[in-house]
């Protein structure tokens, strides 16, 4: 019985992407009927400064809240030392770092450089090492950069093993733009885990851009990736691609991976009700997913893991 | 270097789930627009009554006019040895017949329970040979049925022995119900493809209902499929599942396998701009696909085969 972490970053990734900010009560429903449908894992926000992302200011807020609910794991992503030690401070059992694969898309994003990214996750590291709390480095753009197009799979393997130096134990691969194929995600996680180690390179960030984000899913779990981030009903779809999703749909993710008869612990019609809670807190934002719309398979129950 | 089979299949699966009749001239346009793209297969139409489906009854004069295009291969749907007649006079190069797994959808679609479906495949096998056309078994809701719910595998692998003693010589497995996940379709694959040859069976026929037609595209990728169905735009959307397509959506499929480096020979570009054709034939006909919005990758051509 192969188990899947299904880690929801609605509440992060989708709600920095849109211009709204969501209720503090909301954004805790949200998270409360999220981790009672069985999910384990949720980014509840960021540690950004509040004016930058205002959507994020209520980070340490919503990690108080989520420590409260029991056997679930609180994620924040940082961007710096800084945010690390706020996280830190407000208690998150795990914390990560976007480090972008594309220079040109992190200097933009973070106004950093490479060497001055591996020096804030060496100073991240350190934070997280005296905390005693998990520390994660997302290879973000690794797939692929709007701005650089192409990224050497050579050199984020490279940029891997610099990280892993200046202090990194954990890692995952991030298609932040909706490039990746299943056939580059088979050869850049089997590069990168060789690298670094295979068991420090369990998870995948992946975006639904193109609509590739289940077979590249698909390609994942062939190669071993056991943990998979996705956002409820896509939430924060690209602007630029009208009815594309940017992220990958949580409940899509949680049908297919349950209807393989992987254990994922998560209980779909559950899942699907917490829709509500977005639709009504965000009138009118947009929703993803086909699962929502289809609904499972008539045989859907017999397909599940014993 | 892999060289896949992307089939159209929108003309015939696309047009007939629509109420609308697409004019004969602007079929022509798409049909030669997509061999233009290098599409090399087509299914143009089905030879059923007229009286049950007007939308595919100008289908003799497609097949009549598609043989002109070269290197093009000319298929239809035949859903008796009635239509095998009609298809062999019509001069296509290759039929195809569905045989539902499911007798509750046989016994609804065509009529016939599953003694008097392999009666009927036995004749048309017959009209196949003596008119050397190719002729090929769609095992038809293999993945489940909207009524029956689960297909069992071994009945689906015995009714694909039975349609090869009547004479079937190719099959291919199709996803009716939009009910097939990725671990199934490695093993129905498997199994059928022990059961009758892997030779003979080189195709899947998918649905996107519930968005996982890429991911079970991933799958038969990995199990030795070199075949795949699709439908321009997703033409035919699930009327149950606003906004869900139904038919896999060729420009995704193009993306997906041109930018894993299989050769499909196709050109996206020139692909997409046949939409155009759809969209004019049919005004406020909604087209699905995430390509034709967000575009392809920006190192796109980099991905392609040499």
């Amino acid at each position: 019985m192969t188990e899947i972490l299904v880690s929801e970053v609605g509440p992060r990734d989708g709600l920095q992407s849109i211009k709204r900010i969501m209720p503090l009560e909301a954004k805790k429903r949200w998270i409360a009927a999220e981790a009672a449908a069985g999910v384990r894992e949720i980014e509840v926000g960021s540690f950004v400064p509040p004016s930058l992302l205002p959507q994020m200011a209520d980070t340490a807020d919503l990690v108080a809240f989520a420590r409260g609910i029991e056997g679930l794991k609180v994620v924040a992503l940082v961007p710096n030392a800084k945010g690390a030690a706020r996280a830190a401070e407000a208690g998150v059992h795990a914390m990560s770092i976007p480090f972008s694969m594309s220079e040109t898309h992190s200097l933009k994003n973070l106004r950093k450089d490479h060497p001055a990214m591996l020096a804030e996750i060496a100073a991240v590291a350190e934070i997280a090492r005296e905390a005693g709390i998990h520390f994660a480095v997302g290879l973000s753009t690794a797939f692929g950069c709007t701005m650089e197009g192409a990224i050497s799979e050579d050199k984020v393997v490279r940029l891997a093993e610099q990280a892993a130096e200046a202090g990194a134990q954990e890692f995952s691969l991030s298609d932040t733009t909706g490039y990746a194929d299943p056939a580059q995600v088979r050869r850049l996680v089997r590069k990168v885990r060789a690298a670094v180690g295979a068991d420090k390179m369990t998870t995948l960030h992946l975006h639904n851009t193109r609509g590739l984000g289940l077979a590249n899913v698909v390609a994942g779990l062939e190669e071993g990736i056991t943990t998979f981030d996705a956002s409820l009903g896509g939430l924060g779809g690209c602007p630029f691609a009208p009815g594309a999703s940017g992220n990958l749909v949580t409940e899509d993710l949680v049908l297919m991976l349950n209807a393989m008869g992987l254990k994922t612990g998560i209980d779909l019609d559950r899942l699907l009700a917490v829709r509500q809670i977005l639709a009504e807190a965000l009138p009118g934002e947009p929703l993803y997913g086909f699962t929502p719309d289809a609904g499972p398979m008539l045989d859907y129950k017999q397909r599940l893991a014993a």
